[in-house]
This record gives structure tokens, sequence and C-alpha cells, in this order.
């Protein structure tokens, strides 16, 4: 059904307008009129307007990395060194699980991240030992209550990894066909090709995805040098470092989106550029777990697009891009004992635009032939006060606590403050049962 | 009126507790029953039994470090070098205001902080040209929105600074004494010295507060080696860093709240250990002016009581101690690469136990004797789940959506998420009209 919206102000393409009039049709924008003399007469015939007086219409966040089932083990395996967490966390607590537990985990890790002002978020999943059982839980668990998602498809051939992730390539690459079918038509789910890592898959599993994500005219996802480990294995194995080795593989370009990237110096940044490589950075997660500082000044100065993500709630415990927003200016600053480094504009994109780029959709943008993804604030809230730098309080103040609504798909998923497609004691109740023995 | 207070849990003293019973009786807890067992028979003789399901009580968190009003230039300066921020900033936009505009200021800044959980609140102030007008607008703004108020009266004579902020010494002296005596039977309002810092107090200035403390039997407040440029400087004028030209003075000790103390070394870290010097961590305001790196991890090693504040809300526009808690053990994991440098169980007590000892005030735990100040939370709210390591998701996770309802001295100062005494639209309606013009 069409609708007008009428917020007191919206944030359109980083200026903030006064009460535009927003054309919401089909869960898209199709028409976005910034001032008055603009506006078409509104009379019987047209849609009803919503007027939503106090209230500031921002775009939906998209949350460009996750593992959203890892909120099970969320507080259990904090503060320990990285190959303690991996091996009594990720590797251990997580496979005792059914798809009805992950379906679980996801609820609730979609759920927070929805109130949370997340109306995007990419899943990157890569327990696949029972074909694609896990992933369709986590897809039902987005539909369920209403978030757009971007499933990353895992694909792990690494012997050394537990043998609930591996697969053989060519089954790696059917099921992720397949499911990469199954949800072509559905508005809010897009599947993408996904080699976990340049340690977690081979060679051929990286070029058999990279080959399905060009047959696809998809994107794909891989995880790149989260550290310096990382690197230095792979200048071990390979003669030379992720960027630098995926480049001579030819696996590099405008469809790759490179998550991490901490452990990179110059001459992969320029060759991240020269190539039109998105970068995804986990600003709190990184420092999780003892990670390097993610150069993001010299990836913005490269015009390398660069998007965010909160990564797993296993290594990152809060699910808010307002967060991480904050967190990605903050460390710059800090890197280069400067606090001039980087400005507020320079940081909201990468929570919205970049992650447009980042997942090859039509979101973070308030703009006719974008989804009608966006959250409304109460401008009345003290956190964005005084109320001449919005969009500084949006990446520097609290906002999460001003959100009032949130919308996908042009449908209200969250409505004052609480979920309309779930209710959160179910959630949280599911949840728990998964975890109940757990101490 | 004397009431116990039933929470389904209880953080006592690093514990969760389930279902203590907790007597209040003028503004202070007097009766703290952990097990069913020690619980006295209840009758009707008996004070009223106020029963919370589903809450979890918490002891409110202590904000050791802000500048209230500065929240009036939130946004305005931002991403600026450390001397423009203080040029264009706080040495030139704070200068207009009047009493009146400080106090609207402040009491936003203090709204919010109750919102967030924070119930003491140590407003750092040194813009006393007008006597203790402007400090006195700061109180008033406290005691109307409910928070408790540590008030650390700067003592300020540095001729480099404005005309605003200078006293001579007999005058800060005298003021300072005055309202030390205005306010010593007030059960929510505690007033310290507080010299700004040693490049903004003359020695003089310094040896008169130091003195000033001892008569009172309170606490003196300083701000303390901030950054290598300050460290430097006192070297470079004195002969040795800033610390050790304290030691020197002989204005250290116990009753020493250090505010910074981001550029100390091993033999500064020893000397701060030896003379019981507590000091107050900032660590997004480090981050945002381009500080270094606070050596949390070498302090606590070193038993040196340390506090958490937020600092000011023009160099950290969040105004949340649940933000500092996570900052803090994020940034010791980077620091030293090492996913185990630092545990939630470490960092909790920084905001809680920490300021009691930075403010010399009763507050921090849920304990015989301690100011009733504490915030219920909503134990279904997802950020608080899985339910088996709350304590961990106070540091970690997202908790400040989850707080329902706030008490100070036993008082709801915010209920159902909203302020009690004062109308929030009123309150951001005022300070609003104090920036109105700027731009």
């Amino acid at each position: 059904m069409a609708k007008y919206f009428q917020p007191e102000n919206a944030l359109i393409d980083g200026t903030i307008v006064e009460w535009p009039l927003l054309l919401v049709e089909h869960g898209r924008f199709t028409a976005v009129h910034r001032d008055l003399r603009s506006i078409p007469p509104i009379d019987d015939d047209s849609p009803a307007v919503i007027r939503l007086e106090g209230m500031f219409m921002v775009p939906g966040l998209v949350n460009s990395q996750t593992h959203s089932f890892h909120v099970l083990l969320r507080g259990f395996i904090d503060d320990l060194s990285f190959y303690q967490w991996r091996e009594r966390g990720i590797y251990r607590l997580a496979l005792d699980l059914s798809p009805q537990d992950v379906f679980a985990g996801s609820r609730q890790a979609f759920s927070e991240m929805l109130l949370n002002g997340i109306t995007t978020v990419v899943d990157f999943f890569y327990m696949n030992y029972k074909g694609n059982d896990f992933a369709r839980a986590i897809i039902d668990a987005a539909q369920e209550v209403g978030i757009r998602l971007v499933l990353a498809r895992g694909m792990f051939d690494w012997q050394g990894g537990p043998d609930a992730f591996r697969e053989p390539v060519a089954l790696a690459v059917r099921n992720t066909s397949e499911l990469v079918a199954s949800y072509e038509d559905n508005p809010t789910v897009v599947v993408l090709p996904a080699p976990h890592s340049m340690h977690a898959a081979s060679v051929e599993m990286l070029e058999a995805a990279w080959q399905l994500a060009i047959e696809n005219r998809s994107r794909m996802y891989l995880h790149v040098a989260a550290g310096q480990g990382e690197r230095d294995e792979c200048i071990q194995e390979h003669g030379r470092p992720p960027v630098a080795f995926l480049h001579q593989l030819g696996i590099i370009g405008p469809r790759l989106t490179a998550v991490h990237a901490n452990a990179i110096d110059a001459s992969e940044i320029a060759l991240l550029a020269d190539s039109g490589v998105c970068v995804v950075h986990t600003p709190a997660s990184s420092l999780a777990v003892g990670g390097g500082f993610f150069k993001l000044r010299e990836l913005l100065d490269a015009s390398v697009p660069v998007a965010l993500g909160t990564d797993s709630p296993a290594s990152n415990n809060r699910l808010s891009m307002f967060d991480e927003l904050r967190l990605a200016s903050l460390l710059q600053k800090s890197r280069l004992s400067r606090g001039d480094a980087i400005t507020a504009e320079e940081c909201w994109p990468l929570a919205t635009r970049g992650g447009a780029t980042a997942t090859g959709t039509s979101v973070g943008r308030i703009a006719v032939g974008y989804h009608a993804d966006f959250m409304l604030l109460d401008l009345n809230h003290p956190a964005l006060h005084p109320p001449q730098r919005l969009l500084h309080h949006l990446v520097y103040s609290d906002p999460t606590q001003a959100i009032r609504t949130v919308y996908v798909e042009g449908v209200a998923v969250v409505e004052d403050r609480a979920l309309t497609r779930v209710s959160q004691l179910e959630v949280v109740k599911k949840s728990d049962e998964v975890t109940r023995r757990w101490r």
C-alpha cells in the first residue's frame, strides 16, 4: 500500500531536511520531495500522509559483518586469548547446536539489532555440515523478526578446522548455488558465496566461489588479514601477503568484500583501491581479540569503499552500529594522535552507503528506488541536543535510546521501542533454553 | 520512610544474588539479607516490601569526571585538533553564559546521566569569575533532577587562560571554603577543592587547595598528565614529570584524586601506588582528543585505586559509563595485543567502588551504610541474555536499554525510563534556548 511519510526532520544524503515528503510503495521509496515547493498536491486520491511531528527519519543501519548465532556464546568466552576463545567457544560450544538452536540464537541477535536501528545485516555463516539446514534456520529467523538479511554462505575446507565447518569444494558450490536460487525472488533476503578466509578455504575453493559470484553477478564475501598472524602465515605459505596473493590469483575486483583487513600495508591499500574492493571494518571486535589497528584514514584517502560491522556477538558483545561508528572515529583520532584525524561526516556513510556497497543492495539512503528501511528517532531525546548537529549526534552521542520506530521494506518491525512481529519475552526464553545447561 | 526492596537479582559486591531482601531507611541501605534463611520475619509492623519480579538491581554508576555544562557545546566542536577545540569551544563559546545558562546545560547533562544509570557525578567546574554563582547553578540543577553531585570546585590562576577562569589564590580559597560550608549538611551534595592542573594552578594555589582538603578532611581533585605535552612542559619547567613534582611538593597522598594520568611512566605508577592516590580514567575523551593510552593494566597490578569518568560532553559526546567501562577494557586488550589483558570482573569496580574512592563517598555498593543509589534493569531485555554472565553483560553488552528505574538516596528519580522530577521536554527546551543562535 502506498503511503506518504512526512517526518519533522530526515537525513537525506548527509543533509538534514525539514518536513520532507517521502512516498513509499511496494517497500521502496518512490518519491522524495525535499522542499515544500516541490511537494505535489495532496487530495483524496493521494496515498495517506503519515505526519511525524517530533520525529527524525534516519536511514536504517547496515551491519556488514556478524555471525548472529554466536550470541548464544555471549558472556561465556570473554577475556580470553584469541586461541582460547576460538577453541573453547567457536570450535566447541557452537558444535552441539541443532538448526532450531541456531534459529533461536539468530532470532535473538536480529531482535537486538532491530531495536538498535540495524535494518540490514550480513550473517557470515560457515557451519554447514548439515548442508543448508542451518543457513535456512538463520534466514527463517530474519524473516520472522523482519530484518533484511544478506547471508554470506560460508565455504570452508581447511583440514585444521572442525568437521562441522568443512565441505568439499563441489558440495559447497552446489549447496551455495541451491541456496542462492531459493531466495532469488525474496525482497529481503540475499545469499552470497563466502569462502571463509585464505587460511580456511583452499585456492580451489576460493576460485570456485569467485566463479559463482561472477555467474550470479553477485558479490563475494571473504575474511582477509584479520591480524598480523594471518598475514605472516600467508607470506610464508604463498610468498606474499593476503591482498597481493588474491591479486595474483585474480580473485579481486569490485565484487569482492574483504572483512577485517587490519593487517595491511600501503601497497595493499593501493591494490584494494585499484581493484575497487570494498572493505568491512569491525572496530570493537578487532580490539577485543587484541587485533591491530585498522587504517581507516589511509583507506578513505585512497577512496577504498569501507563498510562497518559489529562482527560476532562472541567477540563484540554489543550489537550496536552506533557504537561501531563512534569507535571507528575515536580509534583513528587516537591512532594518529590527532583530534582532527577524521570527521563525523566521513564516518556516517560507513554504516549506511558503505553497507550498500559491501552487500550490493539498495539500502542506506532515503532516495528513489532504495528500500524503505529507516528508523524514527525522538527529536526531544536529550542525546540529540543541542539540535544543530544531528549528524554528529548520530555518530558521537548516544542515539540508540532515542529510537522509537524501525521500518524494513516499508513495514514497521519496531514500534514504540518494541518488536512488532515477535514477543521479546518469547525470543529470550527460547534462546535461553539452548544454553540452559552451559556454565 | 523505611522500605524493603526484593529484586529478582541483585549485584552485591560482585556476586549475583537471587531474591535478596534489602532494607532502605533515610536514603541508605540499613540491612542486606543475601539469602532466604537470613531474612527476618515480615509482619504487619514491618516496612512495606517492594517485590521486583524480572528486575535486576545494580549499584548506580559513579561518573568520576565531567564538566556537565559543556553539553551545550556538543556537536559544535567535534573533529578538531586539541588546541582548536580548546580555543573555539571551551575558551570561547563557554564564556558568554549566564548562571541560568549553565543551570540549563548542566540539567540536561544530569538528566541524560540519570537515564544512563549514573547516580553520582563529579562536576569539575572551573569558570568561577562570578564567585560561586555558576557553581551554585550546577548544584541547583543536580538537586532538581535528583542526581548525587560531587562538585570539584575549580581553582585556576594561570595567566594564559581566559579571565573568566581566573581567581587570585586567597579568593579561590575563600569562595571554595564558603561553598563547602553551605552544603555540609546536604546528603546528596559534596564540594571538594579542585585546583585545575599543574599548568593552570600555581604552586601556591596547589598548596592552598591541598591545605583546604586537609582542613576539611576531604579529597582534592586535580587534572594530572592528560597528555605527553603536559608532561614535557612540567619536566621543562620543574625538572621532573607531574607526579614526581607533586611528590616533591608533598601534595600527594590518599586524599588526592588525579584525573586522566595518561602520560605516566613506571616510576610514576610506583609513586601513585606508594602514596595511595586515586586515578580517574577517561577512556573516550582521551581517545577523542588524540591522547595517549592509559596504563590501566599496570595501575591495577600496582594496586592503584582507579575510577572512571565520561569527561566533558564536549570531548566525549556520550554520557554513558557503560560505554566507558567497555572501552576501558577494549583499550587494554588492544594496547597489549592480548584478549586476556583484563577481565570484566576487574573493570566493573572502576565505575562503582572506584568512584567511591575518588569522591570519598559511600556509594557504588549495595551494602549496609551505603547510600541507596541503584538502578533496576529489565532481566528480559535481550542484551542481558544468555543470563549466566550478568556481570559481563554490564561491562560488554548494552545494558542501557534495559534500565527501567533509577534511585538516588532511596528515591526514584527515573521511572519507566522517564525522569520523575522534571519534564524531559522542558529540560531540552531550556538548554536549546541557550544555544539557539549558535551555528
